[in-house]
């Protein structure tokens, strides 16, 4: 199941055609997200806190839905992750991502 | 304890020259470590995964030597966050990163 | 007035949700805006600055149309803004912020 | 024909109302392009390379359709260059340029 | 005067071995610098923004070195720049940028 | 030999602490640097490309240095793809790598 987190919609044409790069993503994921010692729910949080700091719409919104659907990360959860991206990378990237989560939170 | 972990070699002259600005740097940096629903450390691993998706070694040595220090933070923890540095934002920053990383576990 | 800057519509629910941390961002406002030695002005010509060299179209707009609304900044001053990203930051950054520009300014 | 490639909308304007801004981006890109050792398809490469690094959707998409306007490059071409922005720089810019270029060329 | 100040010193090299790369830089120089409607030193304030706010630390001295010399810049004035890296970018550019304003004033 | 490119000093730790992290990242190098259309050569300019353009200079000079000693890419092939980081990026990122490249030839 976590392997399918990070496979964009653009994955489906990679499979087809690069089987071999996509099999390689496939082998990453898998590595980086069986963490020695961190859990899945942990290593998710400071993917959202990355995807947001680096300001990436796209990325924090997948990693914000993908986060609440499957781990029942909630939103106070979200907002404690989008504190340590006011602090560290300031007000741009907190407003962007604030607004990905309300709008993930609402529907 | 938390809210000396930000500040800087600089915050010193700020603090005696800028006194309202260092106000509001406490301020605020109290407001974001006392999240509601995350712990300090979860918070504190955020921000080194933030500092080393960045790319900033000043910030990524700072962070994981007072994770190691304050929350007695291990090496395979911070592999961890780098697992996902990794995956998220590429090899340039996580070989970075972990250079730093090791370099503060072999003090 | 100049609190209300780089309040996102997020911020709402924060203010409602999390009073001390829009607490501690009101501070944190307050501070910066409110230099020793550079006009409101100024500052904001910076904030510009910083969000087209960052390439960050939701707060470039924003800063842009908050300096024509509140300050009168004209065209030509956004413009030699962007001359400053286009040397530092390249093309890329550029483009988008001029972009930007020319339509806040056809209003 | 090069000359056009980084001109973007907002240019036009540019063009009438600052003239000699616009003959400094006209010599740079003069410059830029014509190298002493790689060919102007390399470069492009090169190009659309940095702009999916940086997530610049807007930049990757214009590089990418010129590059298969003007040269020819082909999907595969780009696929390889965005290979190169995988191991470099990350699944998040990856997987945003690699949508983009599917889209460039399923058109 | 304002020529200079971009040209770092691998640029030595450049004027001899690419003339006409060389002039395209020059003229691009001159076309920023000299802009309608901002004098030289608010530019000037904005490139020190836009440095710091990318945690270039190496841009970042070079700009303020210059401001203070040729401009004189004062201490406060560069402060009252990072106030606004604070804000829109974080705490961890503006630590690393107050270190060198401290480092370069100091001098 | 590819695969020894991007493999920084912290790797020899990772190979046997964590060997299916080390795995995974040597197929990924793998898959990334035999691309179907474009040439080793021409992947491995882009990644220069790429590590200019943010900045990296711990990256820029590695990927140098090794775009030189194994596959003996000229000065002139460097600075070619450094006018692309000009244009796309901006002076700081291009000074930055200038200097870096210098050093490499020069060596």
């Amino acid at each position: 199941m976590k392997k399918e987190v990070f496979y964009g919609k653009g994955m489906a044409k990679v499979k087809e055609d690069e089987p071999e790069l996509y099999q390689a993503i496939v082998g990453l994921n898998d590595a980086v997200w069986n963490g020695k010692a961190l859990d899945y729910k942990t290593q998710k949080l400071i993917a959202i806190g990355i995807a947001a700091s680096n300001g990436d719409s796209r990325a924090t919104e997948k990693q914000i839905k993908s986060a609440k659907k499957e781990l029942d990360v909630s939103y106070d959860e979200v907002v404690d992750v989008l504190r340590v991206v006011l602090l560290t990378s300031g007000m741009q990237p907190f407003n962007k991502a604030l607004q990905i989560a309300n709008k993930v939170f609402e529907e």
